[in-house]
């Protein structure tokens, strides 16, 4: 008997979804145990749809009723955002259905709802495809280091931002300009906020913490800045040092066991293997007590790579109804951790400040990181008279302290203005 | 009722799952589903483990016993080599326990009677960390991977020879006195036949393969040349052409359909991500058909790291044994794809040739390559007089050609002799 899935949304990944479950049929059949069917898709627009290769009597544009439909098993979820996605996907999970989903910021928003709403109903959710597009990373840290304490993980998880600032860095080109060409080339979208804001990294990064913590964490819990105030300026100081800039997502696991998780844009040494992913590539670190450093590295996004992952998860949750196993699941149950605030983050600033090139500025700057318990691990002087830049990389602070040495700074009568603040990742880690 | 786990073999890795179980019980009792117990560790040689934090009633010499026990849940295989581990595997499938193993000889030789026994008993095979130590990547092939067709597995997989091969780059050393070093830092075993000629990659190699194309490949299917006639010649002949020599292993799908399995020392750009693998350390890049083009690095030995994945493992096969679910396996089984010879695989070659440096040396070393109908990418003279040498890198072509035309390069007059013969991977692929 075949497995049948029902598609909700058709769009770049849906479509590669359909046209891949019949091109490699029989593959498909061999690797899931049984022959794969899609039983219906919902789309809004029918007509639009009307293109594709697909038997037209399979549209519906009652998502719902398809949704719990008897006969379906297993129901793909590609629509994204979050209503009518969440809706559709309790219901599902509530008729029984295994569900199969790309939606980063559902999973990111309501996590522990849909894993606890699956668990009662004895069904899987997978989601291989909401963080890294085609990059299998979920279920590497979700099984592989299930035996594992995974310490932090350090990703550039969205391609857009990426493909910004790699403009900035090559071209020596400001914030707005790179953006455009990121538009024009189809690598932005009209509305860039949830790429260039951070928000789409942060629901990753909430889903990546989740799984490496085994604990409970939602896009609330991690701090957000995005590259919108990175200048040429920070692009051409992170190049003195041998930096580049990158967005990054960093989950991080605290002494106290606590955890932090957030996304910003930070300084990352040229000859780290992060700083050489280019372009819409996406690229995550795990570190882990046992395993060491791990990285992963692929196509972040696009339809194809993002339904190869929406497939692998197809057929490994056919494997499993088919063997009508509720195999225990650890997507974030068991362990109980704080997410603490940034503030207490342990950090590292790169900070230039524009000062007066007279004596004692130097002496004065240094009281105020001091005041702070911040030590300074470099300090050089850039320029002389007008241009004068004291250019301070910092030891490890939390990074309220940094945060308050900054302000502290800026309120400084001898520094004209900072001229660029930036947390650095990876650099000199002793 | 806790999940019963019986060690064979009590080593580097063995010694570090004991440990990890002990301490991560209460983490990984969440994650399996039930609480983990050793319940006994077979060794040869009880006193030298006397010295490992382990309960001294739990050592036995009797590793068949222990094996089939009726309490024991998991078998563990980390004794390695091909006897007793395969009697005691297969008994343990048989006796109904399912088997984690790190056994890449084992698995390259008999993947196929595992696998089968295992189906026919319905317990579980599993071995993450039999290729590339912690690096999790036989579970992204297997499952990830499983909606998607894999095209071709490119890595370096064995440690000891990518350090050698490193330091004759960086040194400008020979093998031999590369050897000794690695041996006397314990890079390198007192007998490095398995490393150096190739035999460790080439298990490894056919285990990928199998996963990758769901098909039959074993050991002996495996094209294999080692690292031992790598000369400081070639490094040099690679370096002027900006490239690197690394031990690949390569597994590829033919446009028929069929694959090629091989190892092979192969020059490499040094841009490509695989060239600045240093060290000790695997990376493995796979390409598959909706993917694109993945890569996995980390640590690809060490008794730590590959007790990680052993305890992934050892977790995922609990939480199945719990559900008990048969969950079909993909693992070799599905598709008979020909393993093809490795003189029908398409490659390209790089040679280097002392000529006599007069007229008509080129348009006669030409005439051969022609012959062969292999075309010629790019040629160049290096050096005037005794010192002459044409420097040929050719198109892709089948290797058998290939290795024709360099015997029958040999066999010319004005050829004073060959002074590299290197196939060249991921170069200028257009």
């Amino acid at each position: 008997m075949a497995m049948k899935v029902a598609l909700l949304g058709c769009g770049a990944v849906g479509s590669e979804v359909v046209r891949l479950v019949d091109e490699q049929r029989s593959e498909l059949a061999t690797r899931a145990g049984t022959a794969l069917e899609i039983a219906g898709v919902a789309v809004r627009r029918p007509e639009r749809a009307r293109g594709l290769p697909i038997d037209p009597a399979l549209f519906t544009t009652d998502a719902m009723e398809l949704a719990t439909r008897p006969d379906v098993d297993i129901v793909v979820e590609v629509i994204g955002g979050i209503e009518p996605a969440r809706s559709l996907t309790l219901a599902a999970i509530k008729a029984g259905k295994s569900v199969v989903t790309a939606n980063k910021a559902l999973l990111a928003e309501d996590g522990e709802a849909i894993h606890s709403a699956a668990r009662a109903a004895g069904v899987d959710v997978y989601y291989e495809a909401s963080v890294a597009g085609a990059i299998p990373l979920l279920r590497p840290l979700r099984d592989s280091l299930a035996g594992d304490r995974v310490q932090a993980v350090l990703g550039i998880v969205n391609g857009t931002t990426n493909y910004i600032l790699d403009r900035m860095d090559s071209l020596g080109a400001g914030f707005a300009e790179s953006l455009e060409e990121a538009q024009s080339l189809g690598y932005a979208e009209a509305d860039p906020t949830a790429d260039v804001e951070g928000f789409d990294a942060a629901a990753k990064a909430a889903i990546l913490a989740r799984l490496a913590f085994h604990t409970e964490v939602s896009a609330a819990d991690v701090h957000r800045e995005g590259i919108t105030e990175v200048t040429a300026g920070d692009i051409a100081s992170a190049r003195d040092m041998g930096c580049v800039v990158k967005l990054l997502a960093i989950c991080q696991r605290s002494a106290d066991g606590s955890v932090g998780v957030r996304v910003h844009p930070a300084m990352l040494p040229r000859e780290h293997p992060l700083a050489n992913v280019n372009g819409a590539y996406n690229a995550v670190f795990v570190e882990a007590e046992s395993a060491g450093r791990l990285m992963f590295y692929g196509a972040g996004a696009g339809g194809t790579p993002t339904a190869s992952a929406v497939l692998g998860d197809i057929v490994a949750v056919s494997r499993n109804r088919l063997a009508e196993a509720q195999v225990v699941d650890s997507g974030g149950n068991g362990e109980t951790r704080r997410v603490h605030p940034m503030g207490e983050t342990v950090t590292r600033y790169h900070v230039a400040l524009d000062v007066a090139d007279r004596p004692g500025v130097l002496a004065r700057v240094a009281d105020v990181f001091a005041g702070n318990e911040v030590s300074i691990q470099n300090v050089r002087q850039v320029g002389h008279g007008e241009d004068a830049q004291l250019v301070i990389v910092t030891h490890m602070a939390p990074d309220a302290a940094l945060g308050r040495t900054v302000e502290q700074l800026r309120a400084l009568d001898m520094v004209r203005s900072v001229a660029s603040v930036m947390r650095v990742e990876a650099f000199n880690d002793q």
